[in-house]
C-alpha cells in the first residue's frame, strides 16, 4: 500500500482553555466524552484505508510522548517533531520529504488531529474516492469540501467550478429556513469537482449568499495528493521553503533527520498550505462530503455536538446541576462540582484552572487568561 | 498560672463546602485570607492570658495531626481526641476531667476554634475581667455576650438581668436605622452582668425586638468558669453524663486516658452545654463585649468580613475577575480562575471540588452535595 496519512498535531488550542493548554492541547483531549481523544479518533477514522506503518504524525517535540501514548501502534520514528511552529506548509513539506525517503509513489492524505467526524463509513468512502481519483490525476491537489448546513462564518469556503457537471446543483432545492438553520438538498452534488476559488472566512451576509448559491463548500483542511503532485506544487509556489528542505534532502529517513530539522526547520517561511499552494494552483479539486464534520473550534461548536440534559446543559464529570440552562459544565476526572443558577454559561475545570464565563463571550478567553499570574 | 483554655475543635463545618470538608474542617482554614487558620488565630488570641502548657484542644482523632500542625507549640497530650461527636457538654466534661488530674484550682475558658475576633486587645481585656470575677465568684458560670449590631437570626441571645446596675442601658440610644443595620450606643453596658435567660435563635421580628430592648446580647459560645464551678454544675444538671466520666476518674491524665475515652465516651448523652447546664443554672453571668466578633458561620458572614474590590467582589487566589459584582471567588493555592459575568454568586474551589451558586441559596449547599457521586 502506497497510501500515507499525515496527521498534523502541533496545535496548542488555547481556545479550549482550561481544558486545552500548552502542556495538553486539544488533540489529546476527549472533550466530547466519546472515550477517545481527538487524535485517537482521527487515527481510527483513517485506519481502514491506511496501514499503521504509513501514518506520520507531525507535532511539537513536547508532545511526542503524548502522541505515542494515544497512538501506541505507531513507532517513535513515525512521530515527526517540529522544533517550532511554522504553519501547515512547512509541516506538510517536512512529512513529504520524510515519505519521499521511503516511497516515491506515495499517495498522501493530510488531516488535522482535532476534528470531529460522526459518520466514519461515509468518511472512508470519500477518502477512497480521493485516492481513486489520484490514480488517474497525479497532479491533482484535492480538498475535502463539507456541504454546509448553516451560514457559518468560522470556516473558509470552497467555490466549486460550475463548468463541472457534478457541481450543478438544483438551486431551487436550497432553502433558507431561518437565520441560523439551512438545509440543502444537494444529492446531485457528489464525486470530484473542480475548485473555482478558495474563499476566506466570510462575514454573515456573505456566508448566507454562499449557502444560498449552492456551489460553496466548507474547507475542511483535509487534503489529498500524490507525493509527486505536492512536491511539484511546492517547487512552483514555495521555492523559498523548498530551498530550506532541499539542503537536508539526503538526511530524511536517516539518523540525521532530526538534527537537520532542529537546525534548519525554523528557516522555512511561516505560511499555510491554503495560502501558499491551494489558492495559487490551477490543479485544485474538491470532494463534496457530508459525514458529520466539525472542527470543534469553539466551545459553542462543542456545545452543538454534546449530549444535553433536559434543560439543555452539557455536563461532563461528577456534577450536580441545579437550575441551570444551556450551560456547559465540564470538569476533569477526579473532581466534583455543584453548579446552580446559570444560563448560557460555560464552567470548565482542568489541571488547576477554572473558567466560569458566558458562552457568548468565549472569544475573550484568550485575552482574559493573559491576566492570570 | 491556673488559667486553662479549652479549644473545641471537633466541628466538620460542611456549610463551607468545598473549602471545609470532613477531611479538612473550617477551623483549619484561612478563609479570610489573614494568613492564619481559625484555630491558629484562636490560640494567638488567648496566648497572652493562657500559658502554652495550659491549652487543651478537644477534637476528633482524625484531626489530631492537623491540630499539631497548626499549633506546633502544643504537646501531643494537649490534644484530646473524641472517638465520636457528642456535642459540647461531653466535650467540655472530658477536658475538665483532664484538667482536674493536673490542677484542682483551675480557672477555665472554653472557646470554639473557628470564630473571628478583630480586636484582640479588647478581647483579652474582657477575658481578664472574667477571670477576675471568678476569683470572688467560684460558682459563677459565665458567657461572653456580644453587643448586637443587627437583628441577627442566626445566633442565640442572652437576656441580661435588669436588676443589675451595669445592665441599665440608655434605651433611647438604641436606634433602628434600617431593616438590616442597627447601631447601639451601649457604652454603659459593661462589666459582668447577671443572665436573666438564654434565648434560642429568634425569628426576625423577635430579633428586632431584642435589639431594640437593649438588654439582649448574642451568645458567643465562649464560656468562663472555675473547674469546681463547672464540675458542681455537671453533677447537678447532667448526672447521667457524670456517671460515665466518673468511671474513668483515675484514668485521666494517665496512659489509660485514651483507652478509657475510646471505650466509654460514646456512652455519654449527646447534649449541648447551653441546654444541659447554662439554661438550668441560676449562677450564670455574662460579660457584654464588643471586640469585632463573628462566628463566620455562613458564606454570607464571610462576605461581610472579607476585603472587597471596587465591584464588591471578595477574591481569594490567582483570579481574573471580569464584570462580576458582589461575588465571592475563593480558590485554593496552586489553582487559577477566570470568572466572568456573575452577580451575587459564590465560586469556590478546593480539594478537587467546585461550587458555583447564588449566595442567597447557600443554605442548600448541604443538600446539594448529597447528590455528588
Amino acid at each position: 500500500m502506497n497510501n500515507y496519512c499525515i496527521i498534523m498535531a502541533g496545535g496548542i488550542g488555547s481556545r479550549f482553555w482550561p481544558l486545552s493548554k500548552d502542556n495538553f492541547p486539544k488533540q489529546f483531549l476527549d472533550i466530547l466524552g466519546t472515550g477517545k481523544s481527538f487524535i485517537r479518533s482521527t487515527y481510527e477514522r483513517f485506519s481502514p484505508v491506511i496501514p499503521d506503518e504509513n501514518f506520520l504524525v507531525v507535532t511539537n517535540k513536547a508532545y511526542k510522548h503524548l502522541v505515542l501514548e494515544h497512538l501506541p501502534m505507531l513507532k517513535p520514528d513515525q512521530v515527526l517533531c517540529e522544533p517550532a511552529r511554522r504553519n501547515t506548509a512547512p509541516c506538510i513539506a517536512y512529512a513529504a520529504y520524510h515519505i519521499q525517503s521511503r516511497c516515491k509513489e506515495a499517495n498522501i492524505v493530510v488531516t488535522p488531529a482535532d476534528h470531529l467526524v460522526t459518520n466514519e463509513v461515509e468518511f472512508q468512502r470519500i477518502i477512497r474516492i480521493g485516492f481513486d481519483f489520484l490514480a488517474n490525476n497525479q497532479n491533482a491537489l484535492m480538498t475535502i469540501g463539507i456541504k454546509p448546513s448553516r451560514p457559518e462564518t468560522g470556516y473558509g469556503y470552497i467555490q466549486c467550478g460550475m463548468q463541472n457537471a457534478e457541481c450543478r446543483m438544483a438551486q431551487s432545492e436550497v432553502g433558507l429556513r431561518s437565520h441560523s438553520e439551512f438545509r440543502i438538498h444537494n444529492s446531485e452534488f457528489s464525486g470530484v469537482v473542480k475548485v473555482e476559488r478558495f474563499k476566506e472566512k466570510p462575514d454573515y451576509e456573505t456566508a448566507v449568499k454562499f449557502v444560498q448559491e449552492g456551489n460553496y463548500l466548507w474547507n475542511s483542511g483535509i487534503f489529498l495528493w500524490t507525493l509527486d503532485g505536492i512536491m511539484q506544487a511546492f517547487n512552483q509556489y514555495l521555492p523559498d521553503m523548498i530551498e530550506v528542505f532541499e539542503k537536508g534532502k539526503n538526511d530524511f529517513g536517516t539518523a540525521n533527520e532530526q538534527a537537520f530539522i532542529d537546525a534548519h526547520f525554523i528557516e522555512s517561511p511561516n505560511i499555510s498550505i491554503d495560502y501558499g499552494v491551494m489558492e495559487k494552483s490551477p490543479n485544485t479539486y474538491t470532494i463534496p462530503a457530508d459525514f458529520g464534520w466539525s472542527d470543534i473550534g469553539t466551545w459553542g461548536s462543542l456545545f452543538t455536538h454534546a449530549k444535553k440534559d433536559e434543560n439543555g446543559n452539557a455536563k461532563r464529570g461528577n456534577v450536580v446541576s441545579i437550575d441551570n440552562k444551556n450551560t456547559i459544565i465540564n470538569i476533569e476526572e477526579g473532581t466534583e462540582a455543584v453548579v446552580e443558577g446559570l444560563e448560557d454559561y460555560l464552567v470548565a475545570y482542568r489541571d488547576h484552572s477554572l473558567l466560569v464565563c458566558k458562552l457568548r463571550d468565549e472569544q475573550q478567553i484568550k485575552v482574559w487568561i493573559e491576566g492570570l499570574k
